[in-house]
């Protein structure tokens, strides 16, 4: 495992919050595995989430009528994205493993983890059709999304109210990672840490130091729609 | 229809594109039927999307850890909300339908339109469980998520590589409009307009106008698990 690099793509104001300290364990556990970890802390580096003509340094390929996946495809392949995009591209291409910890906003990402996939995962870079799916260019990349809930788990089931957690992870899962490529390990999902005791939360941070133990030896799951909707 | 009210929410940076055109038809065609239209225009406005300390006005009611969805509820109770949120929150509101026009970036909305969501919809305004759903405080309002895709209509259907468009609208329907309270009209979809012809752009502008002549006789979709996975 020395040498085995990791991007957590941490979206939280707190560093106090369940999901500052599920960043903290990952961060503490992987290191002590040899792995060299890398945080994006897209709050406290005020992560832009707007995908605009910012994106693109420079002149525009059609400055008449400004289409943002063809300008930041164009720029991209003459090395002209903002500073703060590149940056994140690099942490990418050189990570084995992305985990991405986030409190779940509305059955899916908090709006600046969504920015953070729109302008990062630029054509090009991350994919280029029909490059895409097993031949996406972040293949050989595994990642895992980590995150809390507000509801409990029967919410999150088939007949409860919020549907089940998987219908959820479609769009972020299949929809975005293994559509460059990306293989996905199984979520990890801590639900309802704001219902629960201060003890029951402590075990919700061991049970995920645990899992990252083993981490390497687990198997992508099946990234298919049977998975989410059988 | 006369003084019936529409918000459109609206998420492209070009004016020219089409989504700009839809959303120009869209205000056209509603004002000649005698509705009152507003636009929320995104990127235009340089909407936030970022979920921060910043949407609290004065003190903090936990200042030792921050918790943004606790914080904007009681801020919400004292009025103390940052008035970008409040203005959104006066427009929707008074409107009778929520319109969401935007092209489809990985799935799911743009990043600086899922902000809107995430900032506007806040809990004591929008919904405060168990009221939601049926109960949702943004009852006996409509929604309907109009938008255009990358790929053609075949890549977006169960056999598709992107699967049926369906799974992608769980989360912003249901996940959100849904839990509102609001009732869901069937979505407007643009398949692919950057392939096809410009004669063909074109009759996607008048079936929309066309659509919309009689959008108020509509009945809401039935936003249970079988409308998405069925």
């Amino acid at each position: 495992l020395l040498g085995r690099k990791v991007l957590i793509v941490y979206a939280h104001q707190e560093p106090k919050s369940l999901n500052g300290s599920l960043k903290n364990v990952a961060v503490e556990e992987l290191s002590k595995q040899g792995c060299s970890v890398t945080v994006s802390d897209l709050y406290a580096m005020q992560f832009e989430p707007r995908a605009t003509r910012n994106d693109i340094v420079g002149c525009l390929h059609n400055p008449e009528k400004f289409n943002y996946g063809v300008e930041v495809r164009e720029a991209y392949k003459r090395g002209g994205l903002s500073s703060d995009v590149i940056e994140e591209q690099k942490k990418v291409q050189e990570a084995d493993l992305l985990i991405f910890q986030f409190p779940l906003y509305w059955l899916s990402m908090p709006a600046i983890m969504k920015g953070w996939m729109d302008r990062v995962l630029v054509e090009g870079f991350a994919h280029q059709f029909p490059d895409c799916y097993s031949s996406g260019y972040l293949k050989n990349k595994l990642a895992l999304f980590s995150f809390t809930t507000g509801g409990s788990q029967e919410m999150y089931t088939k007949g409860g109210i919020s549907g089940d957690i998987r219908y959820a992870l479609w769009p972020m899962q299949h929809g975005i990672m293994h559509y460059c490529g990306v293989k996905v390990l199984a979520p990890h999902i801590c639900f309802g840490p704001e219902s629960v005791s201060e003890e029951e939360r402590k075990e919700m941070l061991l049970a995920w130091a645990q899992r990252l133990k083993t981490l390497w030896k687990e198997k992508p799951i099946d990234c298919s729609p049977e998975w989410y909707f059988k």
